[in-house]
């Protein structure tokens, strides 16, 4: 079997390395002879598997000591509703519309209270990261970091002083360095940098989580995670676990200062193809251009079906664009090597010589 | 390493094939070079996998077309409030009683209506399945098919007419055969019979579906997961992909009645064995004994540390009763064979004669 680079946009691929542990210890976790998927979420192993996944989260993040980190169920989806739920209270937010993930953040928010949409791409098909007018009198600002299917990503973040600010970071969580005392709420599916799908990280303030909406049902309050430690119901233990190895290899290669030079360059040389060719455009506007999902359209249109058919037929899988927006996508996550995408820019020149 | 044997009440073990085939395919699943855990949901790979587990469990327990079978997170306890934030709409609903798990969802339904408890075993401990009591007006009746602390199963479920009978069978789905046509929603946990934790199984008529409240969000309404087949956002892909491979297992190991049989047998010798001794005692109404968790006391009391130590250094692991009562338990979910009851009875004996 030749290698394999799978673009995909999500769930994503993990470390080889993380695989490879993962494989080794699936039939005996910690010498105990069973798997960490058939012992007791109370057991000590278990205990020490996420308490060890949240520590190295804390310490990799830099996370200050009056941010709680649980691990809940429902991926990003859920998150979307779960804010509303817990913070708008009948109130107005503000939300900033910069993709299909910005919008289903809207439609769950509307279900509680007023929306005000502060900023929004969607004249030009979200190619672009808005402008930002807050309302004085919101309970939070909610803004998506990343944008996997426009291919936009917010390289900064607005200030909205005591109003809090939380994010949706799904899609390029642990990419690059961010000073996460400037947000009240940082939320990330697991399933593109972080491990697989079933398990979604929420690192919130505690003064945040303590102004939940009281009477919600255990599973959508965040006090149940706080108070429980992530461990009130069995959690997605496996999920857990794998996320914790992506911890120690992370740790291992240089944490997210080294991620985020690595992703710098991956997505620098593939602009730089994309941007020298004769066949391949690029579709965000340059200063947003995401460094997890490089999005592309390629001229004459017949050409897109060819490149991810033949892409595939040479190991470069997932390279379709979104069904919603058509084109081609490369997302090029932290499992994603410089030399994966190097591969990716090969075969582009070689499909624009023999096409053009 | 000698064999180990895990009474844990859950995260239960998973069958060896099982446990195996998912090490083997971990890193190369279908020949496509990449773990099932890597690759898109919506790739034909792992549509081909919810597909196949949807099919197997209909045809495994013959479930009626007129139900719906849907994969959610959050385990049973996201359903205690599922249950009545979709169905109770400010009315009434009979719950019954009979231990922990049944008080959770209690507790999460009197947030969304009234509830009457149709019968209770508090009186007792849980220690027995108590009469039910139907109110007139009755939303829904809700049911615990076997409470894993008290180690008590409902060995026949109420007629309750037009009423729809719900059931948590988190611990005891896949242990017998039953007529899906006498419940109107049959929700479980993965994580004793059925996978690992991190997946729900719900199983729902689809008029009782249609009745769900509208205006909930998104992932709190079972007609989002009806819809969109499970998919309407990243589902928990590798739990899945576990649960079709223990399918594949039921399938190949002659299906419901060849597990009902075993643990009929399973828990008839591991009961003869404790009404032998002189030193255990069941703590459960013979009548309501639990096939999955068989509970009982050590008199005197001082031997059941002792029991559940030396158990763990001879291989039998997660003997000790819950901590809300005691004691000691030995679940035996359908991956516990019946060499490792057999096992567990030789040390008992052994331990009576040395301590009696």
């Amino acid at each position: 079997m030749s290698k394999k680079y799978n673009f995909y946009a999500g769930p994503a691929i993990l470390p080889y390395e993380v695989m490879k542990k993962a494989q080794e210890e699936l039939l005996d976790f910690n010498g105990i002879g069973l798997s960490v998927m058939e012992i007791s979420h109370r057991s000590k192993d278990f205990v020490g598997v996420i308490d060890a996944a949240e520590e190295k989260i804390r310490s990799l993040m830099e996370i200050p000591g009056n941010y709680s980190i649980m691990f809940i169920q429902g991926g990003a989806s859920l998150q979307f509703g779960m804010i509303p739920m817990n913070f708008l209270k009948g109130g107005k937010a503000d939300y900033v519309n910069t993709g299909s993930w910005a919008k289903k953040a809207i439609k769950e928010a509307k279900l509680f209270g007023t929306v005000n949409i502060a900023g929004s791409s969607e004249d030009k098909n979200f190619s672009y990261i808005p402008g930002i007018q807050l309302s004085p009198d919101a309970k939070y600002v909610h803004v998506t970091s990343n944008e996997t299917i426009g291919g936009i990503q917010m390289h900064t973040f607005p200030d909205t002083g005591d109003t809090p600010l939380i994010v949706d970071m799904s899609s390029d969580i642990f990419s690059r360095k961010l000073d996460v005392s400037k947000f009240a709420a940082i939320y990330a599916g697991a399933q593109k940098n972080m491990g697989p799908a079933g398990v979604t990280l929420v690192i919130m303030r505690n003064d945040l989580i303590d102004n939940g909406t009281d009477n919600l049902i255990s599973m959508m309050s965040y006090k149940t995670y706080r108070e429980h430690k992530s461990l009130y119901n069995t959690p997605p233990c496996f999920a857990i676990y794998l996320v914790k190895l992506v911890m120690d290899w992370l740790e291992t290669n240089g944490g997210i200062e080294a991620m985020a030079a690595t992703n710098n360059e991956k997505a620098r040389i593939l602009y730089e193809a994309i941007d020298n060719s004769s066949i391949y455009n690029g579709t965000a506007a340059v200063n947003d251009r995401s460094k997890m999902n490089v999005t592309f359209r390629i001229a004459p249109g017949e050409l897109e079906t060819k490149f991810v058919k033949e892409g595939a037929e040479n190991g470069l899988i997932g390279l379709k664009g979104h069904r919603s927006v058509g084109g081609c996508r490369a997302s090029i996550y932290n499992a994603m090597t410089l030399e994966g995408v190097k591969e990716l820019i090969r075969f582009m020149e070689k499909f624009e010589k023999k096409n053009k």
